[in-house]
């Protein structure tokens, strides 16, 4: 999930959701036609919190374009099995 | 979200996610053609974990028809402000 570093894709992780509001709102001042949201585990509740807080507060025009859902093999670098983790991307189009 | 009471919409909480793929596959097997996963706050990546885990598991013909996502208001029941949780809806289809 971290190989491509799009400007318009946005990882979530455990940071406030508010950190990722801004991010997203920034991409769209900066002229993206559509921007993702890519999570997985627990992360996946707080890019849906995020899309939501985007739609309804700051930038109404933006709209859902896309919701997909998947699941990544992750390899712990502490060695063991890999174990299957759930994804989630939301595409945001202005 | 809580008022009606679709058989075929089953409501993510916190119990264990085999739970509600258990409860998922004895709909389909009870002939249902779609079932509703319904999902709010937390629980939203247990929602994803389980519609992933039916599809590439134990029911290999269905597939996701549509995720929508969404925000509730809830009023905590000690009182207080109401606060706005994210919500989501996953519906598969056989």
């Amino acid at each position: 999930m971290s190989q491509e570093r799009d400007p318009n894709t946005i990882y979530i992780g455990r940071k406030p959701p508010m950190n990722y509001v801004m991010a997203v709102i920034a991409c769209f001042n900066n002229n993206a036609e559509k921007v993702t949201l890519k999570a997985r585990g627990q992360a996946i509740s707080t890019a849906v919190d995020v899309a939501e807080v985007i739609r309804r507060k700051f930038l109404k025009d933006v709209s859902i374009e896309q919701i997909a859902i998947g699941t990544e093999e992750i390899t712990p670098q502490e060695g063991g099995n890999p174990r299957k983790v759930s994804t989630m991307e939301i595409t945001l189009k202005q």
